[in-house]
């Protein structure tokens, strides 16, 4: 697995792996049905040993044109991306492609949930901000980074516990327009 | 590309590129935002080159746990799987993976809108066949294959044409369960 490859790769393993825990809660309990998408990869050389046997031999990872999670939620299709800092007081924009902001706006225009899932691993507290408040915070300023008293301001804390262990669903829940 | 590897993962690419180039087409005039997903893949080996390099040297192909495509119409969650078969009769069962018949009945079940989309490449005809109505037919027989007469009785023709090539959205529109 990708875990076990590099400490390059290991960025960001520890929200990813609490948010794949979180997913399988809301799938095993019927809550909601998301997941997080195969990483892309171009593949230039493949091997063929048995007639339902491939080896890939040569391929490389490829730049995302969208984000890493997808599903649905009460018919609502929800869309985000999730990502680690270490900062204290920013998130540095370029953790995050301008392909992918792109994507969320045109999630929101659809009418679907999208967001961003951002921890600060040394304040160890995640936010969820959504689509819009960030594209508003993009459109405003030529800041490279996302201070983190905008994350408190505008966006919501995302409460941490045993299981589900990042309840993002209860953000969407109070304040992403799902209303039944 | 896998598309010129080998004849063996060719299979199918006739509709996936039809699909791919339908989806395109409904980005580029604002209609949906619906994707294929990444090939699912388990990397073994991989080399670094630069800190910024990385060449996957060994890898396999994963049995997807979900659909290759889904997105976002209308805010509604859309998830569906795309086959061919040469068979001018039937089509085999074989050729989707229990767990995705699983997932787009969960899909079903939390409000989205699940289907699969089959040609029938003989008779140059392709279907849509929403995913309850699938799932009624494979609890109500023991058959290893669908047959094309249920196709054309539950299903819904997909006229094809030059643009978009393959309008499964207009069958969304008319029996997908949206009212707007």
């Amino acid at each position: 697995m990708l875990k076990n490859l590099s400490t390059y790769s290991n960025r960001g393993m520890g929200l990813e792996n609490d948010i794949n825990a979180t997913n399988e809660y809301y799938l095993q309990y019927d809550i909601a049905v998301i997941y997080k998408k195969p990483t892309a990869v171009t593949i230039h050389k493949a091997e063929y040993p048995g007639p339902h046997q491939a080896i890939i031999k040569e391929a490389y990872f490829k730049t995302p044109s969208t984000t890493d999670y997808n599903g649905v939620y009460k018919g609502k299709y929800i869309d985000f991306e999730a990502k680690e800092t270490k900062s204290k007081t920013s998130f540095p924009l370029s953790n995050i492609h301008a392909h992918q902001i792109k994507h969320l706006n045109l999630i929101t225009k659809h009418g679907g949930i999208g967001f961003i899932i951002v921890r600060f691993t040394t304040l160890n507290e995640t936010y969820l901000l959504f689509a819009d408040v960030l594209d508003k915070y993009i459109k405003s300023t030529d800041a490279k980074s996302i201070p983190y008293s905008y994350f408190k301001e505008y966006g919501y804390l995302i409460k941490e516990k045993y299981a589900p262990r990042l309840n993002y669903i209860e953000i969407i829940d109070k304040y992403g327009g799902i209303y039944e």
